[in-house]
């Protein structure tokens, strides 16, 4: 899929949102920046420490809230450390309108691939931005914004029962066009419910 | 995925729901039977032609309105011809909700993978019906419950843009334990978004 | 893969090779260039007939002769029409240093996986070229050279039983950076042994 | 691709080869058998320790000298450890045959996809073997035989350069009927060249 961050205003969303530093082109003028943002600018900076709070704020407002169909689905972006440490995951709660099965608390195969392409693209963007040198921000500013999936394969390992599941990623290989990452679903008690490995392209 | 077909009260579906004819011990007293089972039993029995818009209403009740995942989305079994040349595809009108960009009407990608999951299990649901003769149909009837997707890739060939969409399947392969499925989907204008190969086990 | 197009000295190739008419820069003094080469002359210049069978030559040249484990394997590039109508196949006829089962006469699948990737990155590669203006063909020509598999995946559908071998592929879709491509191999009854679906990046 | 074991005459092989301890009907005789054997027998029945040699060289019996083709590519077996800890892995030396690009010493990605689905069809097996209680060991060896890869997906990461290749797995899923695995190819120098997931059947 394409990710949402192609068409959104950059520029209203500085010092809002931190992983939009790529996207403005004034952002040594934002005071309130933080998160991913800050992370950049402590590693070249040397700064001072940022709440990541911020950065989970963030996320939620770029993918869930600017995305509907993670809103339809009740998706949450959670995060653990801060800055460029920070690790990110997806958590869903249990609700029978996922069912794909009537009879039995299952959640349907197509929950299970959008909750895995999610954190897959995600995690792809967040570790572009990481890995790239603040000079070449600019570039991928004009790159990022048509990010998209190429392929994903979803392995269905077990039936998705449980009352919430859990999405992780890891990337396997970043290249200056695609990033290729892996993706898991447990749900609360540790079960691997599916596995993916999905080809995310840079614009 | 695991398909509703697995917990469906069966008995209490007979003769509203073609597809349960395998799943029915007491075909030949149900009077009002049609679609895909009359299919059947006019292959083998040469029965009078019955019409094939009951066999549409069959698809709807059993993977819409029995997998609340479809109905949320809004997916729609449409249905060709009658009888075994029955062709089915599923359809989905655009829906702000399932936006997966929030400034262009671009399909989330959980979406695509929804239908593509979907329309293959379907299909090889009902070519391994078709392909069961009637002697063989009880044993399939406890092996269909348990069916699900093995695993499935997807390739997003372009942005999902459109204003309904298409999603249909064929058979590449049907083994004795496993179909091997491949999957499209267009929009409105026959536009090629995405392209899937799935892998279905029957329990 | 990397295809081996890559480190070609494509200039001591001209007039031999058709392929490498996007590879060289005095094209136009090349007098006994032939095939795909002479396809675009035609298409733009209205040039005559030239005879296929010479890029019937270029392909074993470039495909078989330069890349040493298809020579080993015993890959035969076969080709039918001319020009850019050119269809090209691939086949392989059977082998015992091939069997990956020493009490039948059955395909290695890793015979499967080498013909399907190979037709795919072949076809990607001549569909690109067909598909490019002449007037981007020495865009083409600074890309081309890394074009490599990214992923690929293969369905085997039957054991790999039979005499003769064939491997054929169509575009699913062609971009400006990737190709996705559809790949098959049957054996010399028509039996449908593997499908397979690859993602090939142009570099 | 289907697995060499299903048409070994395994009796010949009982006490020279410790994979076919399920295999064999006079096992309790056999008492030169070792390795995997030994270990169950170790696990159940507390017997002395046996060298892990034999069963390195089983594998290199049974994968490599009965595989014409794995044969032909030079692949060896490795094994690490004794009994069920063995860790199993395989080893290619570059050689010129294999390259895929004839100006650089690169692997052709048809080598890659062998390699994977060799690793990770084996794993699938011995993983099996060691999950199934010595009561069930029979019924597995009817099933063993026709074991083979369903579908496989390759990610090509970096080109195969190196002067020695390492292939592993892992399971991923271990079900009654299907074995999901994920299998990686490394350089000698650690370097991640390309990444697998596959999905293999019992009979």
């Amino acid at each position: 899929m394409i990710w949402p961050i192609s068409n959104l205003d950059y520029s209203s969303l500085v010092g809002r949102i931190s992983l939009p530093f790529v996207f403005s082109s004034n952002v040594t003028n934002t005071v309130e920046a933080n998160g991913l943002q800050n992370a950049y600018q402590r590693k070249y900076y040397n700064q001072q420490e940022n709440k990541s709070s911020s950065y989970d704020q963030s996320c939620h407002s770029v993918f869930r809230d600017n995305m509907p169909f993670n809103q339809l689905l009740g998706l949450e972006f959670v995060t653990q450390g801060s800055g460029l440490e920070t690790q990110i995951s997806l958590h869903l709660n249990w609700q029978p309108s996922l069912t794909g099965n009537p009879m039995q608390k299952i959640l349907h195969g197509g929950v299970t691939a959008t909750m895995l392409d999610t954190i897959g693209g995600l995690v792809s963007i967040i570790e572009t931005i990481k890995q790239t040198s603040i000079e070449h921000l600019v570039d991928l500013q004009v790159r990022l914004p048509t990010m998209g999936t190429v392929d994903m394969r979803v392995d269905y390992l077990r039936p998705g029962r449980g009352e919430r599941f859990i999405a992780t990623a890891a990337i396997i290989r970043k290249g200056s066009k695609l990033v290729v990452c892996r993706m898991e679903l447990h749900n609360e008690k540790g079960d691997h419910i599916a596995f993916g490995t999905g080809t995310y392209m840079l614009g």
